[in-house]
């Protein structure tokens, strides 16, 4: 996607060892019409899923699943960090790795929102080695869910994630593919 | 804001000790047509605001800020609850005693995205006590910005945050003021 890619060369920071900052317009301050923009074309390439519902995971998962969920007129659950007062005793819950966080993260969905049978295309910020959302999988598989497809704005094709996740066997859209951090620069497919 | 009182007497649940539970359409399961519609209420009341920019919380501030931000074409910044490696050693950051939490959170703000002259639309899920929206206040003071308005999707006015917020002099919106949570119900303004 254009727009996604032409910001990303203009605003985003390569910061060493395969760690890109968005946190102008993506992660930290976002722009709600690119993001729009963005929900709009993870519609158009998801229009034929027949998804029920979307996940993610919060926090930086949020602004692009909900402008998704927005085109597609579904529901979105986001995985919580941590278990807040208002959720039952009995949870789905997984722990995977965080490549920024350096430590294991747990994801908590209340088996109120993910039901079996359920189609679920998961959206993200980022596929980078694929853990966050293998996580989201096994959240989904655990509540009888089926993954239907798998969208992120930003894929760092070079952290492997999208040969992790072929297992799945469903498709995988990424709005801007970075082969390359090295030197410095940002290099898309 | 009607379709959100309904939606809060058909889905809501009162759990007690003023706890209200919306996690099927806000929380954790988020309608994105319901927020879009409270975005576009709260930019028909902030239209003439002059804001040059959104401040919330992460995480549940998110959903409604976002759009907001989209029918007010604003960049909309989130402070987080712990530092990213991307943010600068050089932060604002308060910290804000969390209701549902039981302990004190911290609210950080990169100073890249939050600068001296801005003028600070303020939106969250909710007005409770207002301790965490006056923690965004600080922040925003901190970078010399000027708050010029506050925006919650529910109000429980029982708990006072309207009264300590009131010295900022500014417009305050809530699209749903509960007034009551005594006895397991739910009354609004």
């Amino acid at each position: 996607m254009e727009a996604l890619k032409q910001r990303i060369l203009a605003e985003g920071k390569n910061l060493g060892h395969g760690i890109l900052k968005v946190d102008s317009f993506i992660n930290h301050q976002v722009d709600p019409l690119l993001m729009d923009a963005c929900g709009e074309e993870f519609a158009r390439r998801f229009a034929k899923l027949g998804a029920t519902k979307i996940l993610t995971a919060e926090i930086s998962g949020i602004a692009p699943a909900l402008m998704a969920a927005k085109h597609l007129n579904l529901p979105v659950v986001y995985a919580r960090k941590s278990k807040p007062i208002t959720m039952p005793d009995q949870v789905y819950l997984t722990v995977a790795p965080s490549h920024t966080k350096g430590r294991l993260i747990e994801l908590i969905v209340s088996p109120e929102y993910l039901a079996g049978g359920e189609r679920v295309l998961i959206i993200d910020d980022f596929l980078a080695s694929g853990a966050t959302i293998i996580g989201l999988v096994r959240l989904a598989q655990t509540a009888g869910a089926r993954i239907v497809g798998v969208g992120t704005l930003i894929e760092k094709l070079f952290e492997g994630g999208r040969a992790q996740l072929a297992y799945l066997d469903v498709p995988i859209e990424t709005l801007a593919c970075i082969t390359s951090m090295d030197n410095g620069q940002i290099l898309f497919a």
